[in-house]
């Protein structure tokens, strides 16, 4: 099944090429050539690649990467043709182009800095090749996960709830916001995982307020609400996961609307299922929080994919109008910020099925207050 | 001290603009708009920005964010003026840029995306304003490094060894590449680096013929070779230093090829000073494992600039005419690489002097065996 992946993958984006008169595709973005090789290799930014695909409508596609990664090219993505360029891609790909006989090469605009566009356009005028720009296009093979990749998530889920609760038990008053973190970052490693799939959230009482709160030295007390944001990666796959909850005993304003956040997860979650659209489920738990009369309270959207990538395509935004498929997999996560008191906010990861969806956390603690 | 650094920063690059007949410049590198500016959020990536800087030719200089930046920007760069884009950076700009009467705006071309680009210069057409790129103007400013910033360096170097001593007391057959890699980032933020400067590399054995190898479960035995590749971020400032030793007692093959390599860094830091260029430092290491019959398995360029970027300019590289400057800080790490067999790479940092170079690294443990 492993070896299956890469090459059905490489097949449906040919024919995706063929149909858009593409002799071949340059791809820059790691997410996505890990997507369509297996090629592990992590880029140090967009300027210091650790390598290309190069996949032509037809025949054998190749990776292009320098002598550092020669052998874990070979290794990782045993389907490609490895090809170095000690002088430079570009100039790799003069000579590669004609040869394969690409007229017109599609490039990842969204993953290529304006400078290398430039100089690549310089290069396509020396030999007579056509740029066009691409955005998207293996972003949204990547939306449809196989069930191959929502066992890979699922487990990613799994390990990222483990860390939670083995944290979780450990929590009291006295410990700073960065405590927590780093405990949990620590934990996640313990464990296995690759690394954070993000900066992780941890934000006490009033600093729970903002949606993206930087943990600070900030002392947990004793009734203090917690919101903990966390996520790992775990062979390459990404797990997002938050929980709100009270250091003691949740107070009755907590809990009433603690109880309107998990309401509007839920009437997220209910609304779920292929065919429809993006802004429908956005709505579905929107609404809840308008009713509850929380409505300037919850700023962001409600969801939004996760894969190889912690937020990727589809957003489940009050915006979007793109449809639900099987096989999707995203976070439902409404919440209430309210400067000055804090914060709620409640993440579930599923998966778009035909008729429903189906929940990958199986950690309901502190959901039923 | 501190507080004249950035507006010092800032009347140099304002000189430049006007020299360059600009009316503004838009920052969005995130290590240059932290050097300009104070500002220390970090970037998810080229995708979801933290902020851009916008300096005018003369006249105080902009610092565009969202809200969720909004308390943080005002702390870290009180020179500048805040203003929020909450309808996005374009059409903010679109209202501010006629306002400032600016004409002729230069962008990073280096760090700007060519689908952002695309969309920016339709905005500028609204607007009849002129783009300019830019690459690399911010980047040469950070090539000459303060006395403020050696220090700042040093300290991270001393940090990162300190680690390095501590882990490497504990390493023994039977444990994995992975998790003595685990050791190092834990410790590292045990001793308060805010995280590795690059993902750690610990490779056994025939594992170190990758200069970039990623860890593995491979497990040490004894007689093994070990190399360590590892730096860490401390006050924003990187290291990155790289020692190869071995499990036990080395025999005699590593114990010659080790010499080889040390002594094409002592070549090369010998021939470090101000006005020569940096090929010639290259060459002066190389010729050395090339005279020992290596030439083919040293592979990469002989060092790079270290600074708020782990990466950055000049090159120590066989291509780069470009002339050593006063304090510039540089490592110098040749390495061999032998398939099958393993690698051995020895790493320093050091700053450039008038008249020679300066080592930042203290640790020679393992460098005279």
């Amino acid at each position: 099944m492993a070896e299956l992946r890469y090459p059905d993958r490489i097949y449906r984006l040919q024919q995706t090429l063929r149909r858009r008169k593409l002799d071949a595709m340059l791809v820059t973005q790691p997410h996505n050539r890990r997507y369509l090789s297996g090629y592990r290799a992590a880029d140090h930014g967009i300027q210091e690649t650790a390598g290309v695909l190069l996949i032509p409508a037809a025949g054998q596609p190749l990776l292009l990467t320098d002598s550092r990664f020669h052998l874990q090219a070979g290794e990782e993505a045993p389907g490609f043709r490895i090809e170095l360029y000690p002088r430079g891609l570009k100039n790799r790909l003069q000579q590669l182009l004609p040869r394969l006989h690409v007229h017109r090469l599609g490039f990842e605009s969204d993953y290529m800095l304006h400078a290398t566009a430039l100089k690549l356009q310089a290069m396509a005028d020396r030999i007579s090749l056509t740029l066009v720009p691409i955005t998207g296009l293996v972003e949204r093979m990547r939306e449809i996960k196989s069930e191959e990749e929502i066992k890979a998530i699922r487990k990613s889920v799994q390990r990222n709830e483990q860390v939670f609760q083995l944290v979780y038990n450990t929590i009291e008053p006295g410990m700073t916001e960065q405590e927590v973190a780093l405990a949990l970052e620590l934990t996640m490693r313990e464990l296995g995982a690759e690394a954070p799939s993000f900066e992780t959230i941890v934000a006490f009482g009033e600093n729970a307020a903002k949606p993206h709160a930087v943990p600070t030295d900030r002392v947990l007390r004793t009734g203090d609400l917690v919101l903990v944001d966390m996520g790992l990666v775990l062979e390459g796959y990404c797990s997002d996961m938050t929980r709100t909850f009270v250091a003691g005993k949740p107070d009755r304003t907590f809990r009433e609307r603690l109880r309107v956040v998990r309401r509007a997860q839920l009437a997220g979650m209910e609304a779920i299922r292929a065919g429809v659209t993006c802004r429908e489920v956005d709505r579905a738990a929107r609404q809840v929080i308008a009713r509850a009369g929380y409505g300037e309270a919850f700023g962001h959207a409600l969801g939004h994919g996760v894969g190889l990538a912690v937020h990727e395509e589809p957003r489940l935004s009050s915006r979007s109008k793109k449809k639900l498929r099987p096989g999707m997999v995203v976070t439902v996560e409404p919440g209430i910020y309210l400067p000055g008191w804090g914060g709620i906010r409640l993440e579930n990861m599923v998966v778009v099925r035909e008729d429903g969806c189906e929940n990958l956390n199986q950690d309901t603690t502190f959901l039923d207050i």
